[in-house]
């Protein structure tokens, strides 16, 4: 079966769970995941404890959630779709009148058939969300609102996995897993991540890397506050991977300083895969990279997405569903970050061993017949020579001469092995630009 | 009374004076701005005073001037309009036919309907202006030419204000006072800077202001001669105004460097309030800021102008009168002008005090219910939040945020009492750019 | 007679000589470039001589070469045209079919009528060129192919000549010579440089200059192995004048740097002079900039062309002869090179001795009478001043204030003799940027 096939089966194994930013939902999904990759670490917060400028809040538990008219419909049935209740919604068992009603319910009014995805994470309250089409159907009557809910002191869950390279200089992918039932929006993320992890196990690693699979913002805030330290003093790139699963765009967002390592490589790979890539400001941010790009904070992270979230008409509602995300559109996205990690696990800084150029024919790399037009067919190989003095790295190199990291990876290695390139320190790949 | 109203009147009462490098007109102009802003000092320098590579003139005194027909009809009268009389003229009483009157006839060959204004400061000689229509009219005869002027040691004058604030940074306000019965390019300067300071000495300033009002060119170096080195320790922006009073454009004429921060604060001020407005490079100077910039001097100024010296058709000539000055016009640049110091007073290097974003929700700052598009209504407050690091001053981030600086004002003043901002050492704010 | 004429006249003497990279060929040229400046240095350096990575090769004799049919008819024959036999071939006398005979033929498919110029100094073998449509029109029968030549022991040579200066900073010109009979692509650099070195004889040199005529490719890096440190520590900019004599176009081809003064005169002279010239990046490359700017040779050399190697039709063919290059043609290149180093020779770092502007008027060098549009007419001289603050050189300010260095010069020596200008310290201007 290819790749993408089974990143799009277990994306549809996690699709119907009832997540939130704590509780079962997360803890079901993790163990899920660590089925897949079983060195995932699956650690505990506990509630209130204190996180920089926040508080893990209680875990939620919904059992039931709906509204039954006086016939004994439900109507906004959670077990239908978890959407149907606003996240995090206290408990309810209430009769109301329509008029009544209708102040606890959330729609899209400019997306009459989607069901809009609600949280009130730091203010207690309840409502339900449906599609602006079936609310405006609803008729006078009694009603009856029901939410089997509760708030309590337990824990917030995270995953976790290092693993470790020749250098202990690492890459960070990070991931969320809060939302319900979500494709795009949520499980692409989590299912790229774990397929990348399998790839990265066989992976003869220069670098380290550290898996992060939180829920979102609260969940990255935890975990900067418990590794700030080290992922500063290692991290020379990382990755939010989100909405990575439809075939409709390439889509990067900038880290906070726009050029750091990150932001090199990823804008390196696309422009030669996919020069038509969509580029967003930081200013258009709205995920993990917040937190691990706030002043003080200050990694080199940007996002990678494909259609990116807000950007999509199905963003945050019941459309977002599996048809939204393909096979194709998962592994090509697989792909993508395979190349980012080859280039970066290839990006040093070389020089050439010898002044002026070096004979190339005796070497076998250039033609030994000279005529109009030959200089130009090994313009890859004299290229990268021509600027492999130590002051630019591979990517550099690379965006500088317009060839692919992937197609010089093995003119590099032969190089090396000739004796016609060293390697600098490792020490200056280690500056985040 | 608007303001405007005000200024425009001001203007009229100053319009008739005949000013000229030193003299009568000028210490009268200066007189009349004292009575709106008594603090201000009028100085003293003494002809024949070297100042560096300049020397101050005698003054100028004129009491008549006109060309006096066969028939005793006076032509070119100086009491009719200053500018008939070469500024800086010669005495001169002859009889004379019209071809040699022709050679001491200045006119605007390509306007023929006003008077050009010119002058001879540095080698004596006299001359009349006039109209082309007029001097194309006259028949031949015998002309007498007469002007009543002399030239003699006095002195130069010009206007200093120090407005203290809490810091000694200052801020330079400079404009001109020099040329007779011109409207924009003469009387929109000073008046501006008069209703700038009144505003001025009501603010709770933190940053102290030089104003100066000198006769052009020799003024300024004067000025420069005798205040700079406690100018180049405290100036962190200066403003060259003139030319402020029409309606037809905003204009900004960048410093040598191009960079400082009194550029900064005009791009982002004009670039947000009239983004249509203008930009002319240095090479297109023609004011005191040749003098402030001057290599060795290298004060950071610029000019705020709206129709520039030398871009409208009137400019020195006759046509440049109080109809081509309004009160919303003047009012108009006053509104620029503050909002210019404010955005100074305000431009610190603040810095968010937590690491990862802040608890927005807690504070009252972000709507406790999460929804599609809700991320959007408050990114003015996260992207100020996510840029105050401490390496950008307040109008690089607005710049970069595309928020106007008087919109973040009270955004700053609410996580500065929240205790979410500190302000970094103020001498970072001294570095221009 | 005119240069142009001169120069156009000596490449046609040199045209019908057989160079290769070694051998009586280019001893003949360098003997007749001697014969007009008799300070070059001719060098010899041994054949197995180790030159950084490459070795220095034998020469090659070559006597006679041709093809002979069964009617005793001579086919490609070296005596009509030396581009006939491949160079540096090896010797053959063999009788063979017009099968085989057509294995040991080079044309060029795409452009039927011309002999194209084909080499193989790294591997011996031999083979005869031709136009496509002589191939074509060869019958079957037996051919007679007969090279006499041989490869023995000799010496490389190259011409070399140092015209001192009152500074010992250098500028290098380099040029190649080891093409057989090729016009603009071979004789038009050495005939260029040869008229350069005439009018720099006379010149009041303030700077040293270097001439270099080698063999390309293996002639630089003989030169570099010889003369690297030296050249390190004084050579400020370096040009290798290249396909200098056709009418076509101006071309300048970056070094790697992209930023030495070698590429910011250039820039400057041809955007004054001919702003319609051709860049092009290193990448594009192919003559001795390759050696001069590789990594740790790091010389700051760009290349002047007209029509660029590889960038004209006629490139590496027969077609490239006297009918391609013209005296104006070599005259204009002549004059730009001129422009160039007359730039480099006033390239100081100037710095006004007065604070604020110097007052013009009393040294005869701005109007005493002021009136509109005066100022314009001497911003020339006022431009000048205004940067003329030491931290930009006078190339830099020439860009800056969009005039040529050439009407600058003149401005500077008035500006130098009235003592408002000082020189600073001439290391700045070793700062190749």
């Amino acid at each position: 079966m290819q790749p993408g096939q089974e990143m799009y089966d277990f994306a549809g194994k996690l699709f119907p769970i009832g997540r939130s930013l704590t509780g079962e939902g997360v803890r079901d999904s993790l163990n899920m995941i660590r089925e897949q990759i079983p060195e995932l670490a699956i650690k505990s917060v506990p509630s209130g404890t204190r996180v920089f400028d926040w508080t893990i809040p209680q875990e939620w538990e919904i059992r039931e959630g709906y509204i039954e008219d006086e016939a004994g419909n439900r109507i906004a049935d959670y077990h239908k779709n978890n959407l149907h209740v606003m996240g995090y919604s206290t408990a309810v068992d209430k009769y109301v009148s329509l008029e009544e009603l209708l102040q606890y319910i959330k729609v899209e009014e400019s997306q009459p058939e989607v069901i809009p995805y609600v949280t009130s994470y730091y203010a207690p309250r309840f409502a339900f969300c449906m599609s602006k089409n079936e609310r405006d159907a609803l008729k006078p009557g009694t009603y009856h609102m029901f939410i089997d809910s509760r708030h309590f002191d337990g824990v917030l869950n995270y995953g976790e996995l290092l693993l470790p390279g020749r250098s202990d200089k690492e890459v960070l992918l990070s991931t969320y897993i809060c939302h319900p039932s979500m494709a795009n929006n949520e499980l692409s993320g989590p299912v790229l991540v774990t397929w990348l992890v399998k790839w990265l196990k066989s992976l003869d690693r220069r670098l380290s890397y550290r898996i992060v699979i939180v829920p979102e913002t609260i969940g990255s805030v935890t975990y900067l506050s418990r590794n700030l330290e080290q992922m500063k003093q290692k991290t020379i790139a990382g990755f939010v991977l989100t909405c990575v699963g439809d075939e409709r765009a390439y889509s990067y967002l900038e880290s906070r300083k726009g050029n750091t390592l990150a932001d090199r490589v990823m804008q390196n790979v696309l422009g030669f895969a996919h020069p038509d890539y969509i580029t967003y400001s930081y200013l258009e941010r709205g995920s993990d990279e917040r937190q691990y790009n706030a002043p003080g904070v200050d990694l080199p992270v940007c996002d990678f997405c494909r259609s990116k979230y807000g950007e999509y008409p199905e963003y945050h509602t019941s459309a977002d569903d599996m048809t939204l995300i393909t096979p194709q559109g998962l592994e090509d996205s697989l792909n993508v970050m395979k190349q980012v990690i080859m280039a970066l696990e290839y990006n040093r800084f070389y020089r050439v061993t010898c002044l002026c150029e070096p004979q190339l024919g005796k070497r076998g790399l250039y033609p030994t017949e000279s005529r109009k037009g030959i200089y130009h067919e090994v313009k890859k190989i004299t290229n990268l020579i021509a600027y492999a003095d130590g002051t630019e790295d591979l990517i550099q190199i690379s965006s500088r001469i317009g060839v692919p990291v992937e197609e010089l990876i093995p003119i590099v290695d032969k190089l090396c092995e000739a004796g016609l390139f060293e390697i600098l320190d490792d020490n200056k790949s280690n500056t985040p630009q």
